[in-house]
């Protein structure tokens, strides 16, 4: 996959291409007295769920299934379905209780202006997608000229959101992961597809959130391809491997689901998205989007900059083919045209079997010519019939150009990590005895709960603390030289050499989500051996510190489970330490 | 050292008080005619060298040294000096001629308008360093409230230069990482600085600019901190760690100078500054800055935010010391302000010296009386004399409050990474035998030169590439397993599986930066070894594949180098290839 940065500061030009300038807007209502301003669908689905809340006025079982209807729907809908909606549940500004503005659109790009002069508008990017396609040309020469391939993009986007919320769940800058799959739009298959086909991620298709129950099923990804749920072997591959990146993350995975988008809510040109959402105490959160966005960007972006962005697919063989073609007259060009005579004539040669046909109806007009424009130079020429024929002709066609489609998985970073942390945290009871090898822990701590972060090994940011058992020199210096042979390795680490209690210790790692702990003792000294202590299940192996690297890389890379790894080392009584 | 990431979008308010919406400028000049916008030090800079380099009219030699010393002192001029040097030297506009504007200053910060109202302005951050500043209380908490400690930040950083330039070098957008390095403004020695004492940089002081030969001087850092030269040893240390990390990635350590600020370019609060400087076809360049910039940005935000952004260092004992003190009496102050009195009494109760003193002088003066602001509430309250005694008193003090210096390394990453492209290239006559085994490389390649990226392994995006020696199923197989090996260990491979000659992938190899390149072959069926060849000798060695990893991760870290790996292995007849 070939990475690249991008500026976020982009020129207008870009976005008004993509459809941003114009379209990228959410409905905004305002107080009437206050001119506080609010979203619209933000209002519209509190006023829904507080009518399906009231105990006092319930809503008949007719209402009750329109209500849940109309939550469904409010994701999308313009301004005049929101007006309808603000009407039908009677929504008036929060606190003043004023009325409230018609919804109109508020577009959500950061406005500036680039150079001295002050004559060229731009934005911050809105996503990062627009730098990879503009892109593309260079990016598909780096890729030898070959479909398909992916270019990933990491970097900051920025929504001048109306109403910014819910900690890193709506925030008007963030850090979005891009990933653009080029290929070819007659063929969406996935030569990895196979490796995701088992998953049985939960999928919330357009009829199940239509249907009755509005719940999502399990799904096996190879049946909901074949089935044409989803739409084809790429976007079932992306989301397989969004499914394994939020497994890995340590998502709890009875709360991810794929909904699919509803009609209205496609962008026209989509052929299929979903969204992964991820179940939080803030409700059903979008972490990220999979969208099979067809050739619209880069159509776009070609016809605008007047730039190539095809993509040339070589047949297994040579076809002989049938095609409307221009045979431009050199002698007549040459003589009308004189310097720009090769344009003229290079421009006829490789017109499309459509240009050829535009071309043929102006030259049996009344006019009995037509213009036509070089994309190059924007020059507009006369061609009148004495200066091409065109006609059917066989010719050998070698492959196919066009546009690639695009299929775009896009994941914002900060919900998916505020996910993590609300799915990893935990409380354990140290006074019930929390399994194996918990009660030496919990000695001295008076039996107090405990909190935890189960963060997944691949995510921690500090894979284990070192600790001297007590701050006795000879435990110190071996912890020392633990943690420098550990940070050469590059696993991070942190030492604690405060003189607080081993179970204190432990305690502070479990709070901030450390995996692992190793501890110098007076055995260190004698064989070079550690105990390792791995937070959830709270048991300890003693390991030789020549085998710390290797171990800690294998769990860390989630190579290795420690069910896998603790075996093969004796067992540490926790209660002795 | 605590990693941190900030916004861009930055409030106005913060970017007030740190003084860029004030003096974040450049100075300008414009085409009286075509209103083009140049950036005056540019214009001045060019004419004094054109000045210089005139053949057809040279200067006297009072002149020439006249003008050295004018170019010298360009940097950090203001408005009026640089339109007296504009006038000095007759600048006109380039390429029109016409008359230029007098300089003006532009502000160099993007401006953006924050939230759906648009009545809050913001700026696109022009360093990344104010978002560390107005965290400190927080980094310090999470440091267990202890000095001195760092805190980094990497990431883009906006300034809508006047005139773009020299690819990287002038953008208007750029991957800066800065640290701020807080510490004790009574002492800023630094506990690692003999780490660094030994080596010896291109050390350009402002003397040596100021002098007649203008050249910078090898000194060792232990002697230019002793000597005064660098204001102190974490100033030192900087520079030493900023000399270490250019030579791990690849510059030319002939080409790197550290370049004191004059004192006319310093800010006002500045104690000391050096630029690391490379030299490129551009000339000497700025890549990085640092500066020792004492308490001043932590004085301004404490001040403009009302926030404590003090520390606190305890002594090793605690020092008994007269000092002036408010006494408050509880009972006229509650009786006075009801239920404002605990207010009043903690703020007179802790009344620094100073404070005391102030109000000494209000409660003795003709007015009897002082008015005194609580910095939380804003509330202000008159205090007369029966509510206080204020007198020398002897109190046990445990410990020094003050709000620390900050040293700041700030790099530009663009700048650094553009610079490492131009030392790193070289052209490799294969005509003329390029060293040790490489005759075998060049057969059948006609004895071209070949283009040579001399990236440090430990910057190279790609570490090795892996190739079949030929595109037959035993060695592509062998190929496909070494490179998942790599691939799993995180060391980044390409594989070649093209048919193209050794020597034709080896070139490649060479053209973009691969430091290393793995062939697999007849023997690697038989004994599971491969050729690992380096690309500046060119010379090869035969790993078996089990140590690959190891071995290209001690060379890739700079754990150890060619030489040293090399000879432990069986060497390879290139030749024979």
């Amino acid at each position: 996959m070939l990475e690249l940065e991008c500026p976020a500061v982009t020129p207008e030009t870009i976005l008004k291409t993509s459809g941003h300038v114009e379209r990228f807007t959410d409905f905004m209502v305002m107080d009437t007295e206050t001119r506080d301003c609010f979203r619209a669908d933000h209002l519209v689905e509190a006023a829904i769920e507080a009518a399906l809340a009231d105990r006092d006025n319930p809503l008949s079982p007719d209402a009750v299934a329109d209500a849940k209807n109309d939550l469904t729907m409010v994701e999308g809908l313009g301004a005049t379905e929101l007006g309808t909606l603000l009407a039908k549940y009677k929504v008036v500004a929060p606190d003043t209780g004023n009325p409230l503005s018609a919804p109109y659109a508020f577009n959500l790009m950061f406005k500036t202006s680039i150079g001295p002069r002050g004559d060229l508008t731009g934005y911050l990017r809105p996503e990062t997608a627009q730098g990879i396609f503009v892109n593309f040309r260079d990016l598909l020469y780096y890729n030898g000229n070959k479909l398909p391939f992916a270019a990933a993009q990491i970097g900051a986007s920025f929504r001048n959101e109306i109403s910014p919320r819910a900690g890193l769940l709506r925030v008007r800058e963030f850090t979005q992961a891009e990933i653009e799959h080029f290929c070819d739009p007659e063929d969406k298959s996935h030569p990895r597809f196979v490796e995701v086909a088992d998953l049985t991620p939960l999928l919330y298709t357009r009829d199940l959130q239509m249907g009755p129950t509005k719940k999502p099923a399990a799904l096996r990804l190879g049946d909901a391809v074949a089935q044409g749920l989803i739409a084809n072997e790429t976007l079932g591959y992306f989301i397989g491997r969004t499914y394994m990146f939020f497994q890995a993350a340590g998502l709890d995975m009875n709360k991810v689901r794929f909904r699919q988008h509803l009609a209205h809510e496609m962008a026209h040109y989509s052929t299929d998205c979903w969204d992964g959402e991820v179940e939080t105490s803030y409700g059903w959160v979008e972490c990220c989007g999979i969208a099979d966005r067809s050739a619209y960007d880069l159509s776009k972006h070609s016809e605008a900059s007047k730039t190539d962005l095809t993509a040339y697919v070589p047949f297994d063989r040579p076809v002989v083919k049938e095609a409307l073609t221009c045979i431009p007259d050199r002698k007549s060009i040459g003589k009308e045209f004189k310097g720009d005579a090769k344009v003229v004539h290079a421009l006829l040669e490789n017109f499309s079997e459509d240009e050829a046909a535009a071309l043929q109806v102006g030259l049996e007009s009344d006019a009995k010519s037509a213009k036509v424009t070089s994309a190059e130079t924007g020059q507009e020429f006369t061609i009148t019939p004495e200066m091409v024929t065109v006609k059917m002709t066989t010719k050998k066609v070698t492959g196919r150009t066009f546009i690639p489609s695009v299929v775009e998985p896009s994941f914002g970073i900060g919900r998916i990590l505020y996910a993590a942390f609300e799915h990893a945290f935990y409380v354990r009871d140290e006074g019930k005895g929390g399994g194996g090898g918990a009660s030496g822990e919990s000695s001295g701590m008076g039996g107090e709960s405990r909190t935890v972060f189960r963060f997944s090994p691949v995510i921690a940011p500090i894979k284990t603390t070192v600790f001297p058992l007590m701050a006795k020199p000879l435990f110190m210096d071996k912890a020392k030289e633990v943690a420098s042979i550990l940070r050469k390795a590059g696993i991070s680490n942190m030492v604690d050499t405060t003189g607080a209690s081993i179970g204190k210790r432990y305690a502070r790692t479990d709070e901030i989500g450390v995996p692992f702990a190793i501890t110098t003792d007076h055995t260190t000294a004698e064989d070079n051996t550690v105990t390792l202590r791995e937070r959830d299940t709270m048991s300890q192996i003693r390991v030789p510190i020549s085998d710390l690297v290797e171990v800690l890389n294998s769990l860390c890379s989630l190579a290795a489970k420690w069910d896998d790894v603790a075996p093969k080392y004796p067992a540490v009584d926790a209660s002795t330490n």
